[in-house]
């Protein structure tokens, strides 16, 4: 799982960073999620290894336009590439009127295999690998958080150990890999759980834009090994923050640290925040770490290979 | 009068050329129209000295993507700018549906001051210096060509001759100005016409996008200092233009030819026309040049001044 941050500005693209778009590379599958696609998200695109063709799911969080605005322009190309690429679109309602009325209006050509969901809180969508949940947030609009999880996949099979039990290689190694216990040719009996290794934990990534502190970022943040969320404001502007319901660095440090997540970054930034501000963008960083030390401030374009745990 | 090309890409932007939109600036106004706006238009003018807030009219030539999608980006930049800017928008029959459904459900907050108009062939726009007009253009849905024409302004006042003649400077000055028949104190008569130079006809320039070969582009660009004209497609891929109703580079050089203007300049390319394919951007040129010598191929953040006739 891979993180790519395609814009990470509040409201008004800048020079240094888009309007809100993050990409979900899962290699595994060879597919990349969308979450959010303000203007210029293709645009953004074009600039990372990631191919439109390989987006399957886009999950929009809240229908501002920031966070909408490139969605059109995206399907528009995924349409006209003609390859009958499968997307699945979710987010709240009205934005399948808004695309509806979008392609009407602008001829546009959409694939014919595209779906529109109006996500509900709760499980949004499940395959073996990857579920998808979501979680009302708290904005002046409706507004979802989504989490994404891996599923648990079973420890390391110890060849070695095995090798040296004198098991011979073959048919009773895949039965030992799933745990279970087995007769080896000679009377012996052996159990799979001995020479697997613990379980690896499935990875989990939850992004939360936009929205003032909430209870329900911190309850879909639980554990989380890598936590994406807003911070429009700095500590010292949280009247701004509460009156358009956005988040200081502060809120979003606290979600990361309530929930216990491993590592938090932080977007959404209001463009007064430039380098010559009063308050940098390395202040906002300062003012989040004070509270989650391990945090990180997004920038257009980065990427994050999310670690399995040890 | 000063012509920015902001994209220059047909369908869909690439790293090099983005869709659709160029900036017109009418410095003696203070002020900037756009023709266009396909997504990213407000991301390329950051990359140019025009500032959003210049914008006071924008004319959308037709309602597919590529010429339409960064409209409410830019219009919810100028709206959270707040500064109340008045802006005019012109377009096609559908526009205004657009503009208010797409607000409505991304609530965003449109200047109170901005006025839709549907366009009709002709008079679109009148104020003292400029006039806009509009002619259908022959494309797969409908689509408007614009033509800007700056009044005449008087001709240069001989001040040497004036002068030489024994002229008082003052009033009388003001009065031969406007080519009035003039008494001195000394009794002679001078006619103010032949203190003035010739008449300096107004410049115009034409944007034809998008399009096929057609008569209404010839009648709207008749003797206009400088065409803007689509050229989708090379020469040899006509049977391409005539089924997706684009033109030519031939096409765009015959309108330019047989309309008699300064100056042509071809864009809107398929993104097919890559340096390194069979038909590079270079051959597109010459195939235009071929027909008419004075094309130029437009690029993304190239300006043009608009010079005067001599």
């Amino acid at each position: 799982m891979q993180i790519t941050f395609l814009g990470t500005s509040a409201g008004v693209p800048t020079r240094a960073r888009n309007v809100s778009g993050v990409a979900l590379r899962l290699p595994q599958r060879g597919e990349t999620w969308l979450f959010d696609c303000g203007e210029g998200t293709q645009h953004q695109l074009q600039r990372t290894p990631i191919k439109i063709s390989q987006i399957t799911r886009i999950f929009i969080t809240h229908l501002h336009g920031d966070h909408l605005f490139g969605l059109m322009g995206l399907l528009a190309t995924c349409g006209l590439a003609g390859q009958g690429q499968e997307i699945h679109l979710y987010g709240p309602d009205g934005l399948e009127e808004y695309v509806r009325v979008c392609s009407r209006i602008s001829r546009t050509t959409l694939s014919e295999t595209l779906k529109i969901q109006t996500v509900e809180p709760g499980l949004v969508h499940h395959e073996e690998d990857f579920s998808v949940t979501c979680q009302p947030l708290k904005h002046r609009i409706p507004s979802f958080g989504y989490r994404v999880t891996e599923r648990d996949r079973p420890g390391k099979f110890d060849v070695e150990r095995a090798h040296a039990l004198g098991i011979p290689p073959g048919p009773l190694y895949a039965r030992l890999k799933n745990g279970e216990r087995v007769e080896l040719p000679d009377g012996r009996v052996v159990e799979g759980r001995e020479l697997v290794g613990a379980t690896l934990a499935g990875r989990s990534v939850v992004y939360c834009t936009d929205t003032i502190y909430c209870r329900g970022a911190v309850a879909l943040s639980e554990g989380a090994d890598a936590l994406i969320h807003e911070a429009t404001f700095a500590a010292e502007d949280e009247p701004l923050a509460v009156q358009s319901m956005h988040s200081t660095t502060v809120m979003a440090a606290r979600v990361a640290s309530e929930a216990r997540v491993r590592q938090l970054f932080i977007t959404h930034f209001s463009p007064r925040y430039t380098p010559d501000a009063q308050v940098t963008p390395e202040e906002l960083l300062a003012q989040a770490r004070a509270v989650f030390p391990r945090t990180d401030m997004a920038r257009d374009l980065m990427t994050f290979e999310v670690p399995w745990r040890e």
